[in-house]
């Protein structure tokens, strides 16, 4: 659908999408993201143009449904594949990007960095459907001996073919300064940004400056031609609980505000990386600054973890970190798997890091509010109520994983009708009791609470209990589930009248 | 250990750990509790008096290595096990509580409803060094046909025999009247607690009041006799986030605030049970009111699930919330399990329910900022510095599932020394390039970035920049890895001043 689309811009001298936004034209990608977001198109379009919302989409990816990352849209996760000089194999990339398409992820991230590099970024790019990202500078030092031979113009040349190729977004570490590198010698973990470390050799090496900052302009040229979007990387993110909000973190991302002004400068759009490894209480601070400092330009951080103490289990570490980052502004969690730290995530890994970040991002999204968020849970819930299987199967994250453990205990067709299951059986259903509650003939209440208790607490209940909202506001809501049908609710209502 | 202390307070007519506390008397359990929380025992002392912590430990537990659960200890976590009609076996049990015990749940709760459960449970306690928590009106129905049946007398008798058996907590749905019934019709999951079900559906049959309202004393003078802590029940905790903060919650919770101080004037203990399922955004309203309404009594709450989409990964959705709810206030987090929702947990769901929980737990202590809760994961975090892989698997939460990890990709002994792993390989590992990085010869600076940039970035990063804590605040922090020793610190600063 989308060759088309960016055939007529082909030869423009700036072909972003902030650019036409700021021109004050609805691009069909813009309209593409009203309709998946339930924006308006002109609110898409201005928030765009203000920088707050990007579209990464390459002329040259003609594959790509566009999508949005911003405060305005849905919290988006992004998962990275790509191999190693360890494990390498273009098919279990491409199983890796299948599985990324089919558990939805939003983005993705080809971190390849042996074999050929190339040749695994184009059958990637040729495969999908969502954004593709990529850090050149692996690519760049994977054809060097050593990371002090490498010229900017090598790293402007390699930003160049891969933009050709229909990259959508890249990660620069153009904020990490020479004069910044003392900061991080007091860390226990030092430099763990991969890119940001070799930028810090070269600048060692050479005595230069970042060649990412000093040719930021070239750059920002060579993204305007495409429309490749900026994704400044953090160099300097903190890589265990103890290094988080240091000074190092933050003079980098005093940079990458500006940098965020001189890309905007050339309609360039830009999203701001962040941390990483975070406590919980240092979150939402986290997410307010690099609000203010970075113009709102769209947070996308990875993870972060919440504690450092299990390795295997970051999936569920960084989970916590990433929906609190949700919740208060990021607008994009970059997944962690639970391989990280230990090895290559492979196909597995992947599958349950996209879960986590799933649920992460959908739990953002409940907590912000955001319109209509809450619709499939309450409908889950309704299929739960009304022993509907199939149908809670179905409206799961995982449908597969759902029924699987349902089907551990109780395999046959016939319980996907049951009205309990196995974790508390039939005489201990509690939907089930409550369910029946109101069929039957009550007797007379002959005994009650001291009176006092009861109007004190209905009174403080009142007082204390959240509006309702969502389905359950509606006087005739999601249509699933016996009890949800309005005979159904008179029906108690006037049961419930007689027992008074 | 234990049998030797109780044995003096046997015949007493009171023997709660909150009776001895209030008389001034330090326990030997206070003492075993004030060394394992690194708290003065005068402090556990005054906290267990004020009814803010408690110890639940019964006089017929002697097996039991007493555990304090309260806002002044660390975050704790149970794992509920136990049989359902549906699957019932006691060496499954047993190898479920050794997990348990193995992972470091820090309660259990036997949650048995089918088959011989007195048996089972007395199985479970002998076996268990960790308080044994039950829910007596699970015994009590399977004794009976129908719920109806149940007299108050038989309720009590079952409480009095559990409670000679040597259960530590009991959770008592006492706060659920008739009155509060109608709030939950209108629910989307209604009622969803089990023993609140029952009581509802007792309470509708006989046109009584809640037993365990109406025998709330007689209830306080077993538990004296023994020392059994209430875990006062929330049978109208919402079963999906459209119901959560609702008025028959807080009716309910209003109830159990008043019945906590009628088990304080028997110097009975008290925790009370919370949600459920809950939006992010609510969560800390809740850990408030909680402590407000029920005068600070130690709150115990199940997750909570943060979003309801994803059955089969509600380890995932409720470790979101159970961090949340523990750096809040939270005193105990109740494990929820992959297995949720869809059937009875097997070994491997308790283990992976009781690792999310360590998790989430652990997050809320460093969050909350607990005395020494970062160590842990400065320590690993040095190991991760040092490449010193067996010890990261040492401190891990879980080193057989972490080195399995690794050892998928790396499995020879030779790379457990190795600067790097199979995630980014050797040319790419971020440690290990900033390890060396100062190891060189320094070529002189030729080019900086713009002066005034590099000024205000590091005026704002002073500024904004979270003073050190912790092992990194130390001139010579945790000795772990080559980069903490104070040599190695000061070759990197020289090295560093020589760039200058």
């Amino acid at each position: 659908m989308r060759a088309q689309w960016v055939e007529s811009r082909r030869g423009l001298a700036n072909v972003t999408q902030m650019h036409f936004a700021r021109q004050g034209v609805v691009t069909q990608e813009m309209q593409h993201v009203a309709g998946r977001e339930g924006l308006p198109a002109e609110l898409v379009r201005s928030e765009v143009a203000r920088g707050r919302m990007i579209i990464p989409a390459n002329l040259n990816h003609p594959e790509l449904e566009p999508m949005a990352i911003g405060i305005a849209a849905k919290c988006k996760i992004n998962a990275n594949i790509g191999n190693s000089q360890i494990v390498s194999d273009v098919e279990g990339e491409l199983t890796k990007l299948r599985g990324c398409l089919k558990h939805g992820a939003d983005t993705v991230m080809d971190l390849s960095t042996g074999g050929d590099i190339p040749h695994i970024r184009d059958v990637l790019l040729r495969h999908s459907t969502v954004p593709l990202g990529t850090v050149p500078t692996y690519e760049a030092i994977e054809r060097v001996k050593r990371v002090e031979e490498l010229t900017a113009r090598d790293l402007l040349d390699i930003v160049e073919e891969q933009a050709k190729q229909g990259v959508d977004y890249m990660t620069i570490h153009a904020g990490i300064l020479r004069d910044f590198l003392p900061l991080a010698q007091h860390r226990i973990t030092g430099i763990v940004s991969r890119g940001g470390a070799l930028m810090a050799q070269w600048m060692m090496a050479k005595g230069l400056e970042n060649p990412w900052y000093t040719h930021f302009d070239d750059l920002c040229e060579i993204f305007k031609a495409y429309d490749v979007s900026f994704s400044l990387g953090d160099s300097l993110r903190p890589g265990c609980l103890a290094d988080a909000s240091d000074e190092a973190q933050f003079a980098e991302l005093r940079v990458l505000g500006e940098l965020t002004r001189r890309a905007w400068e050339h309609d360039v759009q830009v999203m701001i990386e962040g941390p990483g490894h975070v406590p919980m209480d240092q979150i939402e601070m986290n997410m307010k600054i690099e609000q203010e400092v970075c113009h709102e330009a769209p947070f996308y951080v990875l993870g972060p973890l919440a504690t450092d103490i299990a390795p295997g289990y970051d999936h569920i570490t960084s989970a916590i970190g990433a929906a609190l980052a949700g919740w208060h502004g990021a607008s994009m969690l970059c997944y962690v798997t639970p391989a990280e730290h230990l090895s290559l995530p492979n196909a597995e890994d992947v599958h349950q890091g996209i879960i986590a970040y799933k649920i992460a991002a959908h739990a953002a999204d409940v907590a912000r509010q955001r319109s209509g968020a809450r619709d499939r849970d309450d409908a889950l819930s309704r299929a739960r109520y009304a022993f509907d299987w199939r149908e809670q199967f179905r409206l799961s994250l995982d449908p597969e994983a759902a029924q699987a453990k349902h089907d551990e205990t109780l395999p046959h067709d016939a319980f996907k009708t049951a009205e309990f299951c196995a974790m508390c059986g039939p005489k201990f259903c509690s939907m089930k009791v409550h369910t029946h509650l109101l069929e039957k003939d009550l007797p007379e209440v002959t005994e009650r609470a001291d009176a006092q208790l009861v109007a004190d607490s209905l009174a403080f209940a009142r007082r204390a209990a959240i509006p309702r909202t969502g389905s359950v506001a509606q006087p005739s809501p999601v249509a699933l589930g016996r009890k949800a049908s309005p005979a159904g609710a008179a029906g108690a209502a006037a049961a419930l009248a007689k027992a008074e």
